[in-house]
């Protein structure tokens, strides 16, 4: 299979590294004016060195990938899906492989059912470079689907399978959106708080007014899920609590969010996170007023951190 | 006059210091087991170190002060006011001279109206160290006065010139409970979040994120204003939040809050700002969601801060 990897960053680089050393033609496509022809991977996956395919301009690709795989920052998502339009409409698969709600949901208005595939990647990779990833955590295989039911169960699987044994453990469920839902939740409660406070999850559900404000997250996305028969694995805010707390903190308890690194840098994903759950509120008359207020502390903080 | 002051940090330090200079009789009242022959005094309002007077006990004060001077942190207030009530009910006024709301209130509730005098301070001053203090601004006189107009007038106006000639400049005004008030708003919007972000009243006002919540904190504390009939200045948010971009903000723009100082030793004055605020309005069944959320997330860092 061909492979088209957008966005070069933490994940894609696991990406285009992985499949290039099992020997599928995979090629990267980066910022316009860069250049990569290595990626150095280490971490709980191997230490390696990777000769890598990369271009700068699609122009510059010679051959039609199966599936393009979507792996920029959340803010970057209509522009890239506007710049691999024309590979799209040739016929590739893009599955996307991002944080967060809008994107998946951007993709389908834009290409249709059928020509977008889900992936809830729940690995934690850290750019330490330019070119240079760190594989830091794994919670769960990637689990990867078509929310619309169209694309045939046996590619996915295939694909899935494929992904496996190139050395990022992956599967296919048909529920895959559930999973995103599961994820977006997850960070919609830590990040933000741990990169504020620049600490780890187990800190933040330790401390008892950490621990309130994330309760009151996880109760205001339910009341948006609920607005909008958003389908989860959850039937209420208690049942996910109980999930958060007793099996998803355990095991990342050292782990720092991500989107504190990225807010050193001065851009964060909140807004396809806090920002889209108070977003999705609003379409229902519904006020989130502690996600709202997360969101406007993040995006001070951006502020803040801009040289 | 004969003065005691009760708690010599910052503030405390400047009215003992200032009043033992101008030769009035005052001891500062210290935590058991402290000591204090001298005070050291930088900034505005001039360099001297000044020898006092001071006790860790009330049972080794052989004279009564006419006015005892309260600048406790507004966590401790309760335990003060038990401490110092053999001194009241001989005979002597209490001044509060603290921030936020509930501690005159608490004080007038244990010893009376007409008892009990209020004294707005809005200079600042830093505890360098134990017995080093710096005033580092003044935003206007120290504002004092009786909210129960039962003290004369005249002895206010003696008491207000007092400590002007003293250095400490001063005046009594009849409206001094719209002018704490006016100290609160100020605290609630400004202070937190400037702990929180570590930066200045200026920056603050500049970011429209930081803007929008100090906005939001100054709407909920109007509308706990409107239910509980509080006096203020001000008709309306809007009004407020006018003098408070246009007149008070500007003089003290490069300005760091005092809370900062206060988060960083682990415990700030949270409860009697923006926790009273929230607990003013729950009597009322108002909730004051920003604020709310922001008094949970400074006693988070609170938590993460103690060592």
């Amino acid at each position: 299979m061909k492979f088209l990897v957008v966005g070069v960053g933490a994940v894609g680089s696991v990406y285009l590294a992985f499949l290039s050393r099992a020997g599928h033609q995979a090629v990267g496509l980066l910022k316009k004016g860069r250049a990569l022809n290595s990626i150095c991977v280490e971490g709980i996956w191997g230490d390696f060195v990777q000769e890598v395919r990369a271009v700068d301009s699609l122009e510059m690709l010679n051959y039609e990938p199966d599936v393009v795989i979507l792996t920029v920052k959340s803010y970057d998502t209509e522009q890239a899906l506007k710049s691999i339009e024309p590979v799209i409409s040739k016929g590739s698969l893009l599955m996307v492989a991002q944080n967060g709600y809008g994107n998946y949901e951007k993709a389908v208005e834009l290409f249709g059912r059928g020509r977008v595939l889900l992936a809830r990647v729940i690995f934690g990779a850290k750019l330490i470079d330019y070119g240079h990833v760190r594989v830091t955590v794994c919670g769960d295989d990637v689990v990867i689907g078509d929310p619309a039911g169209v694309v045939e169960d046996s590619f996915l699987k295939e694909l899935a399978g494929m992904f496996s044994r190139a050395g990022i453990p992956s599967r296919h469920e048909r529920d895959v959106y559930k999973y995103l839902w599961d994820k977006i939740l997850y960070n919609c409660a830590l990040n933000p708080l741990g990169a504020l406070f620049e600490t780890t999850y187990g800190r933040l559900a330790e401390n008892p007014y950490t621990k309130s404000l994330m309760d009151a997250v996880i109760q205001e996305a339910f009341e948006v899920i609920k607005a909008h028969e958003i389908p989860t694995f959850w039937n209420s805010p208690e049942e996910y609590r109980k999930h958060f707390y007793e099996r998803l903190i355990p095991p990342t308890k050292d782990h720092y969010p991500s989107m504190l690194e990225d807010l050193k840098r001065g851009r964060t994903e909140i807004d396809a996170l806090n920002g889209a759950l108070v977003e999705l509120g609003r379409q229902k008359s519904l006020n989130l007023h502690v996600n709202q207020t997360i969101v406007s502390l993040i995006k001070a903080k951006e502020l803040f951190n801009l040289p």
